[in-house]
């Protein structure tokens, strides 16, 4: 057996490395157009901050250490041209010295990524205009910092120019982002995203939104940056983080199957529409497991469990890949973002029946000190209360709900499920009633309809003078402090004795701060024989709709 | 409806709350013998400690809180003292007045909780001895410690005898722990305790296992705890904390029926013997969810959900309970340990089959600065792959790994299933292959056979001159710092150059640190035609076996 692989970091090293546990004789020949193989990626943006310090952190595993441990035929700096199937050799060129030649296989796996997008920009090419995407884009814009620059422009909210936002900062470098979006974050539903901005700006970032680089050119202090808004932004430095494209043209050229967004198919064994070559990673289409639909989901934890996969079906264990959740986490200073599964945009985008709630617990017990806030969001079928998705957003503790949650999903479990939860609780690292078990005890009631509840966002898309009759039931002094447009004041623990204050025969819509006072103050109504709803989540999901800008 | 409820604290104010949200007309008394309602239990060791600061932030709740918002007839200090099934009344005593008195029922809650356990040794009652169990007992912890206490006996290495210990040191107090059993954390399997020990140690913690107090004294300097093996330690403040037994006087006196433990048998509604009786938390019997069996949980978090859901079944709702799992955690200075589901020592004791891996990853990628390391050990049935138990000890990320763990449990899923977990990955938050993600592949791995694996413990239970041949494949500068007796060094790098060292025709057994270049080592070895297996978890799995105590 020859196996030859076209890409050494995350896919195509996890798929090398497998190879050899599982043949000895075989001979495996690794492909990289780059220096390095197998790089740490994820922590390309800690390292311009320096967060991590020693550059040779970032080398996961070296050349030699694949040579010496695995005993692979490793050639870094080595482009893999072409591929002839009939033949089945690659056609490859080394780099530094241009020498082309030809290499046989027996299979093949394609593990190549994705590119970063360059968006239709003109003066893309001036210096001190980067990407991040190797080590080699990180050294160059570490120098730029390290040379002490005062400004720079990040395009693009996603996960990795955010987290190279914070970086900049922390490096003492004032620093804007730009995003085509009216949110950070594209991935997360856009209310979800409004602490995030909320931090970035805390920390002093100018976030502008719904915005995009018309043109980039030099001026006397570096660069600026021309808006199509109009606005010039000078910077020293720009990075354009805009998304990325799988790097697919060697399998496009040989004529393998690649889906609508240029990702190559494969089938649940990974193969490709060759059966000799395999693709992971980056570069190809996968199945969303939650929606059954074709997907590009471009992370790591995929890409390692993919190449480990294809090395099992090369050497014939028929082992498949289950497909992607999109599970994913993102620190932005002290805030965390998470989510796993679908987004309501895109159940919306798709037409998928499904209901919501909101929880905004703190993350362990409250009377133990330290314990930070968070708000969960719950996606979930209707019919069948399968978690579909789930978000949150906050500090601490965040990123072990999501965990938690996209094991729900991955087991199809439903919010019933997660009301029986039984998770570790002692007071430093949750509640009695953890955060998940809270969201399943409001999404169960929801879809039992002892607790009916409204969307907050269907109120406020409703004319004011059509909204229902709008009770606020928390204390005086939270009232005060800010309520939904039009809502009457009566405290929750009045409620009992203040009945007739309210109008008869009106839909009424009760919240509170979280949701929790108003579940009861919904229960204490409608058993009096009111119609009354509760708004899920209460005004703290309000001001993720309705940030105060004040 | 008349629904009197029995206790106050988790279970009692939980179905009480519940219950008046099911139903606004219902009557609902609650009883509470001492004078508070709903404290954080969980939390009073941190209260001696001054953690929490606060007494007030022990209060969950008031009586005068759940009278005003759940409108609840709730009476403190008023002592449930016998129960009339056939006339459906309670008979209660006012422990101030000293008044009885009686109360019908339709429905009857009980939430009795468990008392410490009282071990049969003299002088009990001498004062500066206490138990652990509400408010009354920890104000008078509390105020010896303020007033300068210098040693303190802590009697019981279990949970809350741990975290006490814990905060005895912060408070400046010399701290000895005593423990019948020859391990701290009865709960855990003994090695997985290792670390939880040394952390004591560490901290100036005496630790005395399989060793019990015979006699209590008074002394000039405050008290004497004289253990049965004759040593007598000094302290001016003992605490026991040796476990606690079912409060079921009032169940038993009313015949109830309980089990072999004392515990009050119900059925899957919570339903006692008496079909009008209800019991929950920590006074129950609980099925077993992983093994079947009855078993007693004392635990916060499922007697919060008992309540609810013995309250849904009050009203006719028909919730069933699933019985519990276990999971558990506590935080042991800087150490953090943490379980669910079975032990290895259960699964020994009822003769089930299972197998086992333990797995050393960091909490986070190690690229990242401020990587925590633990020990996750997996137990799983060795013909299913169905996850039965999990235990992890170590620093941060513990109590993630324990709570995916937990929820895989509860959905059935196996070690198959963890291999194709989609974990949030950032650097500060997990890796590309979590340590669920390793622990699956590992398991799955042994399960597939193309990774034999001997368990440490067999090996060394096996009288030396029969061991296999012992091959060490870490580095000569790892085998230098300490090695299993015996042991013969090759490096897994110059292994396939070295493969004439070994014996033919003998069984071979591979280890490394942690078990991941053992594996490759097994793996080239068996392709070469040897007979060779990984000793699981390696040199850092032999050490929870064999502490360095140098």
């Amino acid at each position: 057996m020859k196996l030859v692989i076209v890409g050494g970091v995350a896919g195509g090293a996890s798929a090398a490395a497998r190879a050899r546990r599982l043949s000895e004789n075989a001979q495996i020949v690794l492909f990289e157009r780059g220096p390095d193989v197998s790089f740490a990626n994820c922590g390309l943006p800690y390292y311009v901050g320096g967060e991590i310090v020693d550059r040779k952190k970032l080398l996961v595993t070296t050349p030699e250490m694949l040579r010496t441990r695995f005993n692979l035929d490793v050639r870094t700096q080595s482009s893999v041209e072409s591929i002839d199937r009939a033949a089945k050799k690659v056609r490859v060129r080394d780099v530094a010295t241009g020498r082309e030649y030809e290499e046989s296989y027996d299979k093949l796996i394609l593990a190549p990524g994705a590119a970063p997008l360059r968006p239709p920009i003109s003066g893309l090419d001036l210096p001190g205009i980067y990407t991040l995407r190797n080590l080699q884009d990180v050294d160059q814009i570490k120098q730029r910092v390290d040379q002490g620059i005062q400004r720079a422009v990040v395009v693009g909210a996603g996960f990795i120019g955010l987290e190279l936002v914070e970086n900049l900062v922390k490096r003492g470098v004032a620093t804007t982002v730009v995003e085509l979006q009216d949110q950070v974050l594209p991935p997360f539903d856009q209310e979800m995203t409004t602490p995030i901005v909320e931090t970035l700006r805390g920390n002093g970032v100018t976030v502008l939104l719904g915005q995009s680089a018309a043109r980039l050119e030099t001026s006397a202090d570096g660069l600026v940056v021309q808006l199509k808004a109009g606005e010039r932004l000078t910077a020293q430095l720009v990075v354009l983080g805009v998304g990325v494209r799988p790097e697919n043209k060697l399998a496009v050229d040989a004529g393998l199957e690649t889906g609508p967004r240029g990702g190559i198919r494969v089938n649940e064994y990974l193969q490709t529409s060759d059966p000799d070559i395999y693709a992971v990673g980056d570069v190809i289409e996968v199945k969303d497991v939650v929606l059954g639909d074709p997907t590009q989901v471009p992370l790591a934890g995929p890409a390692n469990r993919q190449g480990r996969i294809a090395a099992d079906n090369v050497f014939g264990r028929k082992q498949k890949y289950r497909g992607t959740q999109g599970t994913a986490i993102v620190g932005v200073f002290d805030c965390t973002a998470a989510m796993t599964g679908a987004s309501e945009k895109t159940l919306r985008r798709l037409n998928r029946a499904f209901r919501k709630i909101y929880v905004h617990p703190a993350h362990h017990a409250g009377y133990y000190p330290g314990a930070e806030g968070m708000v969960l969001k719950l996606l979930f079928d209707p019919s069948t209360g399968r978690i579909l998705g789930a978000q949150a957003v906050g500090g601490a503790g965040v990123d072990k709900r999501i965990d938690v949650l996209a094991v729900a999903i991955q087991a199809g479990l439903t919010v019933y499920d997660l009301e029986e939860m039984e998770l570790a609780y002692s007071p430093q690292y949750g509640s009695a009633k953890d955060p998940v078990n809270m969201a399943g005890f409001v999404a169960a009631g929801l879809l039992r309809n002892d607790h009916p509840q409204l969307d907050m966002d269907a109120i406020l898309a409703i004319d004011p003078a059509d909204r229902p009759f709008l009770l606020d039931v928390r204390s005086p002094q939270e009232f005060a402090s800010g309520h939904l447009p039009g809502a009457v004041n009566i405290p929750v623990d009045n409620l009992r004795g203040r009945l007739a204050e309210l109008p008869a025969g009106k839909p009424l819509a009760v919240y509170c701060q979280v949701g929790q006072r108003g579940y009861l103050a919904t229960r204490i109504l409608n058993q009096a024989g009111f119609d009354a709803s509760n708004i899920g989540g209460g005004y703290k999901t309000y001001r993720l709709y309705q940030p105060d800008l004040g």
